[in-house]
């Protein structure tokens, strides 16, 4: 277990989740929770938050969880689904849980919800433990 | 096979990719091409490039050539590899190629790499075709 | 939700799964269950079980649990994660849960344990439902 | 690069390929060939070939290739689409290219295709280098 509130800290200092509008709202042992209030330039050209944004939202809030179980841990690879166009969102919660890990790896479940408590995708986010 | 002139008008609609820096440089039958000049604000809190703007950069490399090829076409399931921290580089450039396609469904590879060659993501996505 | 027989029946049919010795435990609403014993003929060049194997079981229990809630059902894409190496396992259990699923689409977890309950793989398989 | 004679020995002690009639085909330098003659024993109730075999073929093709390009190499995580329903196949055939290398990891692109050509699956495969 790290620290929360350094890593609280060390997360400030990530410009893109700034940049983003991305907060970090929880971290227990056993989840990691992120928001972010759904603005125009989440937006793509249908007018529905960018697949990047939702991808981006469901990574972090795996790193926030995944570095405070493990110290520093990288997502190596993952895998995301999509399950319905994201239109007319006006907040976006990730939750992120640890599914199993070993010695130098550890895999994730994240959800994405909109404040309707629709799911907009499901990624499984495979890190890498230093 | 889309209009070129339309397809880029359209996309210049998509504000997360515009605030991400993101730019169309080539779109063929053979595969689309993007690249963005790497900012401060494209950062992570140990300096390298956020994850999420790896991916952002793929999956919209893959929207350009698969709306080009088959028109409307959304991400349904991705899968993504990060192969090395993407640290100092100075440009991202994306290439997005068809490997299968059907009726409905098409499948693309696309890589990222930075501006000495070396290759930071590969990604497999599979779009669904409407 | 179908008939729980008459899918019991139809999967007597998948002469691959029976060939593999994997059986279906349960299926509920909520999950479904397959084991299967493990032998010599599942095992790989270094003695542990086959990647194929692992990936069989996992996807045939996604198959039983998403036919039963649905109907029709096909695995459209899957990743899989392995944690560890299938070494010395007397036998295999894969549970599937529904994770979340729209008119025609839906998303399994599955994963996959021994005897011991340690954890081998993790799969997230999208369905795509008739 | 490994001896080839010696990965054909290895590779003959996998049990799971032999049960299921996997041949190696070719291994060079820039790819690996495996093929398989389609018997009722790879078919699902539906008559097509089970999910399961067309990953078991796919996996261990990309193990051919990583082990003769790296020494000992596992699958650490897939991501597997499936194109079409392969019915009335009469052999099916794997290739596997090498997408990219670091030191401890690679990433594969591998396809499956039946005797008439036609892209059955196409899986994106990450292994962990010893």
């Amino acid at each position: 277990m790290e620290d929360k509130k350094k890593l609280l800290e060390y997360f400030k200092k990530d410009r893109y989740i700034i940049k983003n509008g991305i907060e970090i709202i929880e971290i227990t042992d056993n989840k990691a929770v992120c928001k972010a209030k759904v603005t125009p330039e989440h937006l793509n050209a249908e007018d529905v938050i960018q697949g990047g944004m939702l991808y981006t939202i469901a990574d972090f809030t795996f790193a926030v969880l995944a570095n405070y179980l493990h110290g520093k841990t990288v997502t190596q690879t993952a895998a995301i689904s999509y399950l319905r166009p994201a239109k007319d969102c006006l907040e976006i919660r990730a939750v992120a849980e640890e599914l199993s890990a070993t010695r130098h790896n550890c895999v994730h479940k994240v959800t994405v919800t909109d404040e309707k408590g629709q799911t907009l995708v499901i990624a499984q986010i495979n890190g890498f433990i230093f």
